[in-house]
């Protein structure tokens, strides 16, 4: 019997499956990150993690088929981290220094692409051969398989689908990469709360929002308002739907992938966001590509483990 | 030696090249379409023209590797024609129509598609891996390689780049797919002159471009007067390029080719329009994808045959 390992490097942790050729998830376990340690300690200890998983398994890691790591930043071919949020990996060639540690085939990708790639073996993917998933958190994050296979792009940045520059007027806030014009100021939880904040104060309709301080305010909040049928909540969440809506119509007149699949914290909100997304999506859409399903995520913060253990069952 | 046919099938005429393993084109040819005999008609005369062209040049049926076709409409996996413009092959199987008359393999698939491959063989995308093409003619046709390989999508509507809604504020005219908000409706040679005369309508400022009546008004004469310094034309450029610099940009974050050609009538304007879009690309792409190059397409109408023979060399 074989077994691939699938690691999720995260700014606050470091998550790990093991799993079996099926997709059966056999055990999976958790370390702290620890970036002020620096990168070696990284290594050690995600590489320790690995030997003490498999022998608590009893699994020799001659049967292991290769260990897929997921960080999130941009990855170049050979495994070699150009850069990374949070996360001490700056041209760090992950794939050769785990390799060492271990004596197993390691490969290295883009956390967002590995979370799409998870999806499509054993999430709301299953049984299709393409997929975009747009991650919808703190910021925008997008993986795309094709063909079964991740786009990475030349420089790393295939998937990057929240720095997409939708937006034709520019917004006054800037992305964290810079730009104005990005899905990402309008998608995340923290633009939906930005677009929020600015069209109460530039507005004098009454609103249920307007009782909790801007600062405090909260993507959820913006949902379960417009779930309780407050005008401005429902505004705001009908513009989430049409930028999103769009955005997703772009991307389909391109890939014209079989599915779209959307996860992360804001994707929680399940249809009340899914049914403007769909509405807008088959508004926008050219032809037959309005008919693409666009679907809710299903393994959550597993997606990573899951998509890592593929790319090394895959190589 | 081995050979492969490339065809391309047009409105008004069928082109056809032979070609070796290499990319040598040894003949090549033409004729008319003549989509009112219909669609038995227009599959025979391919049939008898490759026929025709392998005796003259001496090459056996046997020896031909197989035919590439490229079709101007949508084509699923199995070679199936589903729908075309302008010519009669509706609900076709002409992969296996062609196949039968020629007892040699057909390969078919969508036109801006195959150009985009055959200028990755033999046009300005040799020695990448993967391309996006823009055809800037009366419509804006696109096609996407990546790692080689064509991405058609599941409803074959794959690098269908001329129906990206781009623009969040719809235009009056209405694209030939119905949408308001199509790439296309800006940047094709029409987009470009409807664009213009929108301008000189609602604008007092002088204009070489108001001794043309506007129904006989081109985009080259825009360009032209672009060049004489004209301030109008400038203005409609400079908007072309933010437009199809933006379009670009978005494609980048979610793909990251490895280039970007642009082909069509309108791109014989060389610099004059790819310099505005280069500029508009700069400012607007997400980090590294920024220096993905943009160049002119090479091959001209000749790049579908190229592209339909390395279809054939590829399968």
């Amino acid at each position: 019997m074989k077994y691939a390992a699938g690691v999720d490097v995260g700014g606050m942790s470091v998550k790990f499956g093991f799993f079996d050729e099926g997709g059966t998830l056999l055990a999976k376990s958790a370390v702290p990150t620890k970036v002020e340690e620096g990168t070696v300690y990284l290594l050690d200890s995600i590489a320790q993690q690995i030997k003490k998983m498999a022998q608590e398994l009893d699994i020799a890691l001659s049967d292991i088929v290769g260990v897929g790591v997921g960080v999130p930043g941009m990855v170049l071919e050979q495994n070699f981290v150009v850069h990374c949020v949070n996360v001490p990996f700056h041209a760090t060639c992950v794939g050769s220094e785990l390799n060492e540690r271990l004596q197993v085939p390691v490969f290295v990708a883009n956390d967002a692409n590995l979370a799409a790639l998870g999806e499509l073996w054993r999430g709301s993917g299953r049984g299709v051969r393409d997929l975009v998933l747009y991650t919808l958190g703190t910021g925008v994050g997008g993986g795309i398989v094709i063909d079964g296979k991740i786009v990475s792009g030349c420089h790393g940045a295939g998937g990057e689908i929240g720095h997409m520059p939708v937006l034709e007027t520019p917004r006054e806030r800037h992305c964290g990469c810079g730009g104005t014009r990005c899905l990402e100021l309008v998608a995340s939880a923290t633009g939906i709360v930005a677009e929020t904040v600015k069209y109460l104060a530039e507005h004098e309709e009454p609103s249920s929002l307007r009782s909790v301080p801007p600062e405090a305010l909260e993507a959820k909040d913006v949902f379960d308002a417009a779930e309780a049928g407050d005008e401005v909540a429902k505004t705001m969440i009908d513009q989430l739907g049409r930028h999103l809506g769009r955005a997703t119509a772009i991307i389909a007149s391109v890939l014209n992938p079989q599915r779209f699949v959307i996860g992360g914290g804001v994707s929680h909100a399940g249809e009340l966001l899914l049914e403007p997304v769909r509405h807008y999506f088959k508004e926008y859409a050219f032809l037959s590509t309005a008919q693409t399903e666009i679907c809710q995520a299903m393994l959550g913060n597993d997606a990573g483990i899951y998509g890592a253990a593929k790319l090394a069952w895959n190589e």
